[in-house]
């Protein structure tokens, strides 16, 4: 069994170093509790709700909060995956790490940019890496990046076992009607999980920034595709154990599988 | 707008005249209230649960639901989608015909088989067409094929509004937690039809054969991915007005849109 814990941070637009203490203190708190994985929010250095390009540069500066959660990584030993923005030259990207030991084992830039990110971040040209890690095969999407089915086929195809996703997902889209349980976003997710038999750990946010609230829809998914473990409203995490070899097995019925149903001769 | 109804039928293994009556007698009654389409089970000639191929074959002699369903369809000027079984030489195939005032537009054949099927009928090797019907663009899948979202893609992309998918859903798959509103196979008919911005209309079984039970989760799900009609426990019906125009608007947010945001260079 492996233990993942997400935690649901409250942050601030403009404050990085407040941000950055704040996610060393969920840190500190899930890994003495035993966390072997902790997955933080997207942009978890930054906040969100940036006006323009120039402020999020300028309120990066003079901050290191990958430095930061390598320190914890290594000083825990465990498995931190962290959204965050990263300038590079005139550029910024929306960007989560997986550090494992202290040691950096992939930073996987944004794809499938969301809003108003489009006029902030550079969108990434790769598609995300399986990596080896000392508690199995993981990989790492953000955010929108999840609602492209044939995007999350890739990790999956390569075996994959749990995929990490640091999100913002900001309230107000899908009209979601007030009977249902679960935004639209979640439940994308989850069939997602169901699809393809994985695991899926999401670290959402809470409070508001710039009047933007937050769906605070935190949660580790089993590979039938339930949501296992919920946050729920506020500050907060939820820690889980999940038995990775799960997702090895792609049967779903006698005679069914994941892998040998698929008729990519036809998917074009 | 369209009136869409999705008529869940309690069908009977080996007797097949008693089925079709059933499926005419459906189809009077949501016609008779103005259905524009009507959607029947699949294999909603046949009943589901075949020891083997023969027996299939032998049940299936001397009917002709399809005649029957055109005289129906020409009769109330409608368009009846329905799942069928039908045998040509030594091959039996899961079929669903899309008929519009009597016409056959299309016969399309399930590609991706469900457990025991797969000893009883030949696969598919096409995928869905997009029809233009007197009502708009739609296509038929039928049950499993709704599972593999690359699959759904394919009619979406040729710009399909709605999906109409006979479907035979098995209860005991996927684990479902008691507290679940709707089952996994529901679930991912929800994120198809968000994931695409879609209608999606699907019509289950209800009543028992030879111990299988059925999910009775026959609905009607719109573009943004929530159930607007569900036809409950035991045979019935739910008929729903459709604005099938929903479903050319591809934005999901002020600058996010369904077609234009997919990165078709990195899914391989």
């Amino acid at each position: 069994m492996v233990k993942v814990a997400v935690a649901q941070a409250h942050l601030q637009v403009g404050d990085v170093p407040a941000n950055i203490l704040k996610t060393l203190n969920l840190i500190d708190t899930v890994s003495n509790l035993g966390a072997q994985v902790v997955v933080l929010p997207e942009l978890a250095n930054s906040g969100y709700v940036y006006q323009n390009k120039q402020e999020l540069i300028k309120s990066l500066e003079n901050t290191d909060a990958l430095q930061m959660w390598q320190d914890k990584s290594k000083q825990y030993q465990n498995i931190i995956v962290a959204g965050f923005a990263q300038v590079e030259g005139d550029k910024v990207y929306n960007r989560s790490a997986i550090i494992d030991s202290g040691k950096i084992l992939e930073i996987y830039t944004k794809v499938h940019l969301w809003d108003k990110e489009i006029g902030i971040f550079t969108a990434g040209n790769k598609a995300p890496k399986v990596v080896n890690s000392s508690i199995g095969k993981i990989s790492t999407l953000i955010c929108y990046d999840l609602e492209f089915p044939e995007y999350v086929r890739i990790p999956v195809i390569a075996n994959v076992e749990l995929i990490v996703v640091p999100t913002n997902w900001p309230k107000g889209f899908y009209n979601r009607p007030t009977k249902e349980n679960y935004p639209m976003e979640l439940i994308k997710a989850m069939a997602a999980a169901a699809t393809n038999k994985i695991w899926i750990a999401i670290c959402d946010r809470t409070g508001e920034e710039r009047g933007v609230q937050w769906l605070e829809s935190s949660c580790v998914i089993n590979p039938d595709g339930w949501p296992v473990a919920l946050v729920g409203p506020g500050e907060g995490y939820a820690i889980q154990d999940l038995d990775l070899s799960l997702a090895h097995d792609k049967a779903i019925s006698p005679s069914n599988h994941i892998f040998n149903d698929r008729r990519n001769d036809l998917y074009k």
